[in-house]
């Protein structure tokens, strides 16, 4: 059957919309009255986004405590201190303020905080935790639809590890989009969202089963991103064209487009993330490098599915216009496609693949063995 | 902004496929000891539908109190029969086994229950119910999306109306939709569940708001539909087909399509209603005549919006052939399309407009005057 078996549950609520975070101190005093505000680097005072998040907070006469300064790539560190002082203070509710990195690290502190685990015990699935602490988003970047899903991606330099953990815990009870919160992010990072969402929808895509409605819905996602966002690449604060790849991002991967599906596949995330951990590299620049040398790793494996791919995508009708297409979309939006775009030479080969093989990077439904792996890695340095 | 400002709420557990309901048992079995089963008349009998629940059940060491009988077009005399049985008999979660109309019946009686108060009172707002008795359903009909919404529509022959109820105590606690279960639908109701599909679909592509990637995606469930369902409806036991106009009945009204839009506009369904109401006319038989009759009325109101529709669905350019071309559609797979196709005469022309207008019939983005009721009557008799 095209349509796979499938279980979705999503129980988040989604606030989208300008002026949406008005909304915010009456959603958060439902779940308590201390609370833990986690943000990233300067950004969100800089452009005022922190500033209308703690007036709200106030504003419904909430005790807030801080925990600024996660990092872009987010580390187990961050998420113990903050555990820590999350304990020591009593916290009853979670307010994320930020990008993917700040809300990942967010949905294991609130586990960790409810549940007594060390985070990176729950991240490697050693625990099995049974509750965690209301947590509620307000996002500033669109990219990884950890807005509206259950998980997340934290990183461990003590063991060279940048892994995910999904679990319904990780579900934040609720969020708040205002493409406005987005209008800052700059071009760099605003290219590495889009292409980001349109990996998400790809990992799906490559996943099992071939679900046509769910395709064709997938199909849109990727043409709504390769739609508008060139057009706001060319205006940053446009905040009709970031509100469509806002909604994109969300739907990109809030589990609709698993539906009829017995997995995603992952494969270019397991390896992307693998990059970002030795060259601290953004994760949308991974992405987009990696996409192309695993299709062409697959274009022999599965044309058919690459195919529809490139023809409803592009009007393409074979396997090597399939890649060549979305390696012209990612370079019109200076996207990375070659690791020497990203100042990364060929002497570190080596260390790459080494790494890759000893984290096993592979895909859920099309596994990688150490010989996909090295060609993926060649593949990526000059293509 | 093309993206209207919304909030999006889902957490109905949905568990999709071949075999699936084996899950039913122990998923019942989190709610509690003693389940009411309400379902319709024969047919979950005669299919063995009905014998597969109560085996998942009794093998969950659950005790079974039933409520069988339910209506087509559901009563609420049945909802306040079943209320009290299930009051009497101290019910801990109630399994729906049925269509939109079971489902919709065992929503209101679960707030009931819990509640206290009565059905009725809480279908016309009269109440603040807070809680509701856990639900869950095993759909046996591909049309109404209720498996995976808060909506409920109930009617009563006393104040001669049927309305919508929609809260989120609607939501059911978790969904098994196997595609087997809908094979034995006949002809008939397998074409009314196709064109109520649609006309959810379209019902929110008429709403307030025109988010791009929305009407993208509802365009493509739309086309799946027009896609699968002919080839179904002349093999009705291909449970694939059936799999896909299962999926695109639960993605047409289970919130996706709203994305994006302060609402739906719902004054198709409205008009529908009354035609249920007077004639006992299935839902979707309703609802292919008055589409076609609503279109025919905002034709110079909304060009544009109608125009897009047809150029996406069809590939046509006017809104005359997108009306033509959506009512061939219709004919092609013998939904009717003018009231006398239902044997209803011109002398029933003063009773409809007079219930249309008693009630007022309208949408809630394009509201209707008696005017526009009487032109849309007057077009559905020969259209």
């Amino acid at each position: 059957m095209a349509i796979e078996n499938f279980t979705t549950y999503n129980p988040v609520k989604l606030h989208f919309g300008k002026g949406i975070v008005s909304g915010l101190g009456k959603s958060t005093a439902k779940y308590g009255k201390k609370v833990l505000l986690i943000y990233g680097k300067g950004s969100v005072k800089k452009y005022g986004y922190y500033n209308q998040v703690v007036e709200q907070l106030k504003s419904a006469g909430l005790e807030i405590v801080e925990y600024p300064g996660i990092k872009p790539n987010p580390v187990i560190e961050d998420v113990r201190m903050a555990t820590d002082l999350g304990r020591r203070e009593n916290i009853d509710v979670i307010v994320a303020l930020g990008g993917g990195s700040v809300i990942d690290s967010a949905k294991i502190i609130a586990i960790a905080m409810a549940s007594g685990y060390d985070g990176w015990d729950i991240m490697k699935y050693r625990v099995k935790p049974e509750n965690a602490i209301p947590l509620l988003c307000v996002l500033t970047l669109a990219a990884t639809g950890t807005e509206m899903n259950a998980g997340a991606v934290v990183q461990n330099h003590d063991t060279g590890e940048k892994i995910g953990f999904v679990n319904d815990l990780n579900f934040p009870k609720e969020s708040f989009l205002d493409p406005a919160f987005t209008a800052s992010v700059p071009k760099n990072y605003t290219v590495y969202g889009i292409v980001d969402l349109i990996a998400h929808a790809l990992e799906f895509y490559f996943g099992e089963g071939e679900p046509p409605v769910i395709d064709a819905i997938t199909f849109e996602i990727i043409k709504d991103a390769m739609h508008y966002g060139p057009g706001l690449l060319d205006n940053l604060e446009n905040i009709d064209l970031r509100a469509n790849i806002m909604l994109d991002a969300t739907l990109a991967l809030n589990g609709l487009t698993r539906y009829g599906k017995k997995n995603g596949d992952w494969g270019v995330h397991a390896i992307g993330h693998e990059l970002s951990l030795l060259y601290d590299m953004p994760h949308g620049a991974s992405l987009s490098i990696v996409y192309i040398a695993w299709l062409t790793l697959q274009k022999d494996r599965i044309p058919a599915r690459i195919q529809n791919l490139g023809n409803h995508l592009f009007g393409v009708d074979t396997v090597n216009e399939t890649i060549a297409a979305l390696k012209t979309f990612f370079q019109s939006i200076n996207a990375p496609v070659n690791l020497t775009d990203e100042g990364i030479g060929e002497d570190q080969k080596e260390i790459i693949i080494n790494q890759l093989n000893k984290n096993e990077a592979s895909g859920m439904h099309h596994q990688l063995n150490d010989e996909d792996r090295l060609e993926i890695v060649n593949t990526m340095f000059y293509q």
